[in-house]
This record gives C-alpha cells, sequence and structure tokens, in this order.
C-alpha cells in the first residue's frame, strides 16, 4: 500500500514543532498558493527540516506544522531571505491574523494502517 | 471588532499541545461531527484545559490542536471514559489514518489585527 503523503514521517522525539495557526484573507489566492509551494519546496532544503502537515478548511481557517529537529534549524529558516519576503508579504495582504507556537515534541504515537500492514 | 473565534487565547507559555493530524474515512459523518462537537464540549470541562484550534480540508486531512496547562492534564483527558469510548470509534470507523504529537510549547507570537486594535 502506499503511504498517505499528507503525513510526516519522524523520527523519534525529541523534535520541534512550529504550529502556524492562519486566517486567510480573500486576496492574491493565486500568488499565495504558488508561495506556498515554494516555501514547502524551500524549506525541505534547509537543515534539520523533518517534515510537514498542513490544512486549510472552506472557512479560511488553516493550520501547518512543520518539524524541525532543533530549535535553531527553526529559527534559521524564520530569518532565510527567501521565506522573510514571505513572510512580509503574508502580513500585508494574505492572513488577517495568524498565531505561531513553537513546541517541543516529547511523545508521539498514532494508527497508521498502512504501516501495520507492511 | 469581535475576536476570531478560530484562534485559542493562550496564556504565556509554557503549556502542553497535543497536535492530532487525521485522515477522515467516509464514514458516519452525522455521528462523527456530533462526537466531535460533543469531546470539545467535555475537554472545555476539563482541568487544565487551555483552548484549540481545528481544521480540516475537502480532501478529508485536518489537523486539531488542543492546548493544555501541563501533561498531566493532557494524560487525564486521554483516559477520560467517554472519550476513551469516542478514540474506540474513531479507530474503527472514522479515521484511516491518525499521528499524536505531544509537545511543550516554550515560544509563541503572532499577528492579530483585532487585539492591535484595541
Amino acid at each position: 500500500m502506499t503511504l498517505d503523503p499528507g503525513f510526516a514521517r519522524l523520527p523519534s522525539p525529541p523534535y520541534v514543532a512550529v504550529i502556524f495557526s492562519s486566517r486567510r484573507s480573500a486576496h492574491d489566492d493565486a500568488l499565495y498558493q504558488a508561495t506556498a509551494a515554494r516555501m514547502l519546496e524551500l524549506a525541505r532544503q534547509q537543515p534539520g527540516f523533518l517534515g510537514e502537515e498542513s490544512t486549510r478548511g472552506a472557512d479560511g481557517f488553516g493550520i501547518t506544522v512543520a518539524y524541525w529537529a532543533s530549535e535553531s534549524d527553526a529559527l534559521r529558516w524564520k530569518g532565510h531571505a527567501e521565506h522573510r519576503i514571505a513572510q512580509e508579504t503574508g502580513r500585508a495582504r494574505w492572513y488577517e491574523h495568524y498565531e505561531i507556537r513553537v513546541a517541543t515534541v516529547t511523545r508521539a504515537y498514532g494508527m497508521n494502517p498502512q504501516e501495520k500492514s507492511t
């Protein structure tokens, strides 16, 4: 069976989770989508990037969780030049409101029937 | 201005985040919705519950983050009798796959134009 690509495949804890909750504004959907895809592509190339899970409902409220090997890896990505430009555009145009919580994951478990069956 | 009800209003860190990522199956939507609403109502009554943010996309992938004052508060909720029945039904019928990561939030920041303007 194929693995569900929506889920990040992570090592054993500890690692860092950056939880980004946001409400989208109605502006710029095509540019927003292109920028979000580019930021994910770029994040995947950064040292310490472990994976990402992301979803947004029809009401414009979304949650993205990015996983990093360490807090310094997450902070380096926060300061990445191209990412900073995207952050500024996001604040100015794409988000009505967002909250970021940086956390250390200490325990992880789940139910994955695809892994059970292999 | 009214506050966006999608966002949890949290105290200063540290506190605990339980990140629940899931892929819904196609079964039982009405019962699932009712149970999810009941679980949120019940969670809100538990000691140490700080707030919750939740969203699900049209593809059935969702993320819910529940915030607790301490890990023992989160664990007590995990063991709550009515919640355990919901968990079992979820495993049997509502979710194709889920992952839970338990984390300690150490930093939090955001952009909330509604709070800025008050």
